[in-house]
């Protein structure tokens, strides 16, 4: 009999699904909205509809269906309780059994960083390999941690946390978290632009940057045009991620890092940077990790949410 | 039929050898040399024979062992290949093969320090925890990570090297790992002496350790004297480990630390310098981790080398 499993990215605004076959082949992948009144008390009977009518489409029974995974932007532990989803509402709650009794399916939840992570690992950059550590940089910087093929939650679902590890002392300013000097301050787009106009403000040094827009983007392709004071902002951005991965990796002695997110469009650049600062700061049994650029994109949540029902 | 395990903890001066039935009751306790001439070869052998001594002695055949757990001072894959054991003079080897050839029983080998938390979270301080940081403050800093109550080993078996995190720009001298400003140097018991010299030496003020032999146990008992200089080196030595274990808990999340090895003597006021500066540094999904101190000494080895075979 034909086995499918639907794998769920659960985001702000949009609800990404997928269809797989056991062997990771996408058969279909579409989006619905996140309805976010009421406390997101819409958002998993939405979902689990979605699921009902794509199986009718394609004339699934229960027994077709080996699962729904789904990640979700928030801590969930390894039972698939969520501890809290600011974004969208949502208290404590086991989606698991929540989404289960919606759909009469087993269901498998996660944190979205690290179920994207276990897409990376099954289908992207980290194929092949069982001890990973994906890092997104995106607004805020995400990280998800396979350890001999698991995905490390923790606790409280707050494993692989690492945009908020403590990397600078001589911060002044909060992160979202409350705490100062997060890795997330400084390794994040928005980080990157900070880097960026602190070294405009406390230099005349002439350069590109400083007419136009300030992004992440223009930052790295002022660095691929030689502007120097980019360079400088480049290397501040791969100090605190070097050095910080080289952290992580003393924790977890990963066999990869597979960078993605929006700063990752940057390219190999990124992680000459990175690996500048890495190599000389880690323990020597992580120090020939490799280093990669993720690959899926934004389909990374829906693959590794349908690995999470076939693991 | 009786079920029993052998848990095996071979360092460099001795073997400790322990007899448990399958709840984790010692039936039986001790020791022999490690023989390291010839490069450690002896060290096996020896082993075995011990094993298969006390199997005779208690009447046990093959059937009544369900395996040797044996933890050793080097970095062991998940798969029982130890990369390096400088300190026994051993190269490349699958202990696990070795030891079962020798044997004719299930062997299972992991990291000295990743087995003694393992023991910790079976019969010790972290009794009934699944997801657990052991800190073993010695000569150097060992760690051990338990995720969902597996150890973790890593890639190159260098999983939960803690004690070389790199914490400190500043440092000049360099760490037995090659590298400059890690954990070890400021959190060990060497560390300890180094942060009081320093401290002696750079301030006139008067201080009971300014008389007699300098150790991380004068150290602390001026701590509980109401020494002002112990305290401040106290105080540096929580900021290091604090700050360290912060940045650990961001990466695995546990429930629990539990402090172990001969600085932990100095007792609960050790886990008041840590927090201190723990919880203001940790992101918040850890801030409630719990730490406690560690209870089975130095029989915390044969314990989790049994709980290896168990598990």
């Amino acid at each position: 009999m034909e086995k499918v499993v639907f794998g769920v990215d659960l985001g702000g605004t949009t609800v990404k699904l997928g269809l797989f076959d056991t062997e990771g082949n996408v058969l279909d992948k579409w989006e619905i909205p996140t309805r976010k009144e009421d406390n997101g008390r819409q958002i998993l009977p939405d979902i689990a509809q979605a699921v009902k009518e794509k199986m009718k489409e394609k004339g699934y029974s229960d027994e077709n269906v080996s699962g729904i995974g789904i990640g979700v932007p928030g801590p969930v532990d390894s039972e698939g309780t969520i501890y809290k989803a600011a974004n969208l509402g949502w208290g404590v709650m086991n989606i698991n059994k929540e989404l289960g009794a919606l759909t009469g399916l087993t269901v498998k939840a996660g944190n979205d960083a690290n179920v994207a992570a276990l897409g990376e690992m099954w289908k992207g950059g980290g194929k092949g390999y069982r001890n990973m550590v994906a890092v997104t940089l995106g607004t805020g910087v995400g990280g998800g941690i396979i350890v001999d093929g698991r995905l490390l939650a923790g606790a409280t679902g707050a494993g692989g946390e690492i945009g908020h590890i403590h990397v600078e002392d001589g911060e002044q300013e909060a992160c979202g978290c409350g705490n100062r000097g997060c890795l997330e301050q400084y390794a994040s787009a928005t980080g990157v632009v900070r880097l960026a106009k602190r070294a405009l403000a406390g230099s005349s040094q002439d350069s590109m940057l400083r007419s136009g827009e300030i992004s992440a983007k223009t930052v790295f392709d002022a660095v691929k045009a030689g502007d120097t004071l980019a360079m400088e902002v480049a290397g501040k951005f791969g100090e605190y991620l070097g050095k910080g991965l080289a952290v992580v990796a003393g924790v977890v002695n990963p066999e990869i890092f597979v960078i993605g997110g929006g700063v990752s469009k940057a390219g190999p650049v990124l992680i000459d940077y990175i690996r500048k600062y890495y190599e000389p700061n880690v323990f020597h049994g992580s120090r020939n990790a490799k280093f990669a650029l993720a690959t899926l994109g934004n389909d990374a949540g829906i693959y590794g949410a349908a690995k999470l029902v076939l693991s």
